[in-house]
Formats: structure tokens, sequence, C-alpha cells
């Protein structure tokens, strides 16, 4: 890989781009970004080289495209006019199917590679790029037949110098099992801190009585609007129909206390206690 | 001090035990617990130093109940009735009016003070005991006016060495604030862990597409229904009410999703986001 470029240098691409400079030195890592700002502070923070524009995308072995999803549809197809006949691009939103749909019919459709890397933090723009965010984490690739073999292979070397578990999926799949581990914990964290800072004006009073594990679960509250709007936009049926599932899963439980039966609450709950096992690999 | 009598040697009663071994080495710490097996855990781990019995509090300098919170209001007027004139006795549960109103008579109310330390994890029993739990955080405690004067010195000289902040409430306000910023949580987390298990059968599909931000939602799924069943008893009516808020937080947010209102979504996502600065001193 001689040249490498990051399409949106954010917490994904900022992070790629430091692994890349770490696992393949010889590499020239260019950026591209709408806000030059994160631009800028990319090259500060020295996550990439140069600056670079979509005529420059004609000398790239590798192009991620790392911005918010509803972008990304848009930019894909431009991307893949103007590359070169045996570069890889691949992009990693959190919805698989509008992508896929976004480029079906491109003539080098063959050079893109659908991914969704399960890595990251709440925290977004240059800074929050960090050393090692891909190790062990897994990454889903989708309609990997549409992809060219080489690239295939490329791409898979890539993943494996970055330390992650490869699992294969079509994106309807994905896009509605990610809306239950992924998109709608966003949503249930969102609530429930919009639900406390309208009930405590006094911030005062959340701050000294709030403790870690309310800290743990409005972690995501503090994600990017500007990143998961978009996501919420494209997923919407999957995303309703979780949101469906747990508001009739809280509503039952209010009827539970309501009813005073408290017996089912206390099974509800050791019933759930199982996530411990299911978690064990990811804490 | 001289002797300590830890009731129930759990996460909370065993950590506590561990911080006065550390910071009071002349005391010998005495366990007592309905559960033998964790009463020989607490040995084993060097958390008690004996076992003992309610005969034996007559000697306690100080007494910690550390005891789910239904058991607590009935062992509490027991404990008061056995200890000596000068012995301390303070509670730790998460709930604070049931537990006072359990002793307003009690001849020996003035032994007692009422506390909730904002510490612990979602892990359970002696094992689950760690060092320094208690540095830097909260401790609530309420109707200090009923607790005599001289042990209300030891009992803030204890949770100084502990590294405790100290904040005062009332009972009824202390149950109100904490629904929201600590009871809810666990609902939300347990009913997310449901959602996503009833959903997805196929465990290992959860696993591989699960990252760090719902083991984060989840993580308090993992508590003890043995001590939160009570809890949520002893508070139903303040966590009825933040239930509902919340519920009709997410039916809103699905509203606006029905009906493509994403400008509103995203508006409230920043909105929201302000947890940021409310959180910056817990996490």
């Amino acid at each position: 890989m001689k040249n490498s470029y990051i399409i949106g240098v954010g917490l994904i691409g900022g992070s790629l781009a430091l692994a890349i400079r770490e696992l393949f030195p010889e590499t020239k890592i260019f950026g591209l970004d709408h806000n030059d700002t994160h631009l800028d502070e990319a090259m500060t923070l020295g996550l990439i080289d140069s600056k670079a524009t979509y005529e420059d995308l004609a000398n790239a072995d590798v192009v991620v495209l790392s911005i918010p999803v509803d972008v990304a549809i848009v930019e894909l197809p431009k991307v893949l006019d103007a590359i070169a006949k045996d570069t890889l691009v691949i992009d990693v939103g959190s919805t698989k199917a509008p992508i896929c749909i976004s480029v079906e019919n491109h003539p080098n459709r063959r050079n893109f590679l659908a991914t969704h890397p399960i890595a990251g933090t709440e925290f977004s723009g240059p800074k929050a790029a960090i050393h090692g965010l891909f190790r062990n984490k897994t990454n889903i690739i989708c309609e990997v037949e549409k992809t060219a073999f080489k690239l295939q292979e490329k791409a898979l070397k890539l993943f494996d110098r970055l330390g992650m578990r490869i699992r294969y999926m079509n994106p309807e799949a994905h896009d509605k099992h990610i809306a239950y581990v992924s998109h709608l914990s966003h949503i249930s964290s969102f609530m429930l801190g919009k639900t406390v800072i309208e009930k405590e004006k006094n911030e005062r009073d959340i701050f000294d009585m709030a403790g870690s594990g309310f800290a743990s679960t409005v972690r995501l509250a503090k994600s990017s609007p500007e990143m998961w709007t978009p996501i919420f936009m494209q997923n919407k049926n999957n995303v309703i129909e979780t949101l469906e599932e747990y508001i009739q899963n809280l509503t039952q439980f209010k009827k539970l206390m309501q009813d005073n039966d408290f017996e089912t609450i206390r099974s509800e709950m050791y019933n759930t206690n199982h996530i411990k096992d299911i978690l064990s690999g990811i804490d």
C-alpha cells in the first residue's frame, strides 16, 4: 500500500489512519474532509500527511469512506468514478443496505467492499482518534461476492493486520440485527439522559447523586447527532420495530410494578442476568 | 474503633470491611450474614476476622447494615435493640424513607445514621468487594438531626477517612431523585437486555455484533435481582413516575421517526449531549 486516502478524518477514519501508519509505515496517508478545521487538526495530530481532493483518488491503493451514512451514499458513487482500476474502496458505516444499493449498478462496484467495524467510542472528530481501536473487534462485511477477489484479499490482509475478526452477512440482516445491539442502545441512552435532564433542572443534584451505573447507561447520549440522525433515518423501519418492543417491555414492567407483582419482576431480572454470559467477551 | 460489625458481607459490606481494615488496623471486624457460605468466603478473603451473632452487637463500636432494603427494615430495629449506649449503626441502602420510618419511634433511634454511599458495581457477594470503592464518592446522609451528635461525629470521621463527600438530604427527596439517576437506569438496562435477548435467540449473533456501547448500556442488567426487587418495591411510586416519563420520551422519539421529523430528533440529541458536562465529574 503506497497511498491511502481517508475521506472523513473523525474518530473512525482517524483511528484507521493511525493504525495504517503503524502497520504500513511506507504508506503515505491523505485526508479529505468537508470540514477544513478537522483536516488541519488531522495534520497537526499526525493522522494524515497531506490534504487531497477527489482528483487525487486516481493514485489511491485504498480509499476509506468514514463519513455520516447519509453523505456516504452520495459520495461513494463519486469516489468510484474517480479511482483507478485496482483501488480498493471500503466504507465503515453503521447501516449497510442503503450504501450497497447506492452503487449496485455502478461500473466500478467490484472495487467497493461494504464493512462495519464494531468499534468506536461516544466521541467524534480527529481528536477522538485512538491507537489500537480495531484490535480484537469484529468487522462485518456485506455482499463480499460483489467485490473483486484480489481486492477482497487486499482488504482481508488489512483487517487481519488490524487484529479484527471477520463476519459475513447480507446487508438486510446486518441492518436488522444492528438495530437491536447498537441503534436501540443509543436511543435508550439519549432518552434516559433527556428524562433525567428534564426532571432535574438543578444539575448539581444529578451530579451529586449519580454514580458510575448512571454514567454507564447514559454514556452513549454523548454521541454525535450528525452521525446518528442519518443512521436512524436510513434504518428507520428496523429501529422503530426495536423501539416498539423496548417500549412494550418497559410498559409491562411498569404494569407489574403497579400490580405489585414483584415475583415476576424478580424472575424477569434473573432471566436477563443471562446477559452476563453473552457479554463476557465484550467487556 | 475497636470492634466493627458488618451485617451483610456482600459488595458494599465487604468493601467497607476492606476499607476499615486498611484505615483502622486496630479494629477487629466481625461479620453476620444469613448466607453462611458468604460468611466463610468473607473469612477466606480476609474481609472479616470472625463470625458473630446479634448477641455480640453489645460489644460493637460500629455496626454497618448492608443487606437488601426489605430485610434491612426488619433487621434494623433488632440491631438497635441489641447494641450498647455508644454504638453507631449505619445502613447503606438505596431507599431511605422506609428505613427511617422503620425506626422513627425506636428508643435507640439516636444511635442510627441513615446513609446511601453512591458507590458500587453490577456485581454482588463477598468476592465483589473491592479496595478503594468509596474514595471520591458521594455519601448521602438523611435525617442527620435525629442522630446523636457524638455518633454523627464518629460517622463523619469514618466517611472522611474513606475519602467521601457528604451531602445531606431528607429521605423523601433522596428517594425521589435517586429514582431518576439510579433506579430508572437499572430498569432501562434490564429491559434493553430483555428486548435483545428475546429477539436474538441465536446468541452468537448478539455477541459478534455487540460493541462496547451496547455493553455499557446493558451493564446494569447484570445486577442482583435479590437486591433490586425490594428497591423497586420500596420506591414504587417514584420509580413508576420516572418510568412513565421515560416511556413517554421513547414514544415521542418513535413518533418523530414515523413522521420523518429527523430535524427535531437531531436537535433533541444536541440538547441531551449536554449530559457530557453533567457527567464530567463521574466518568
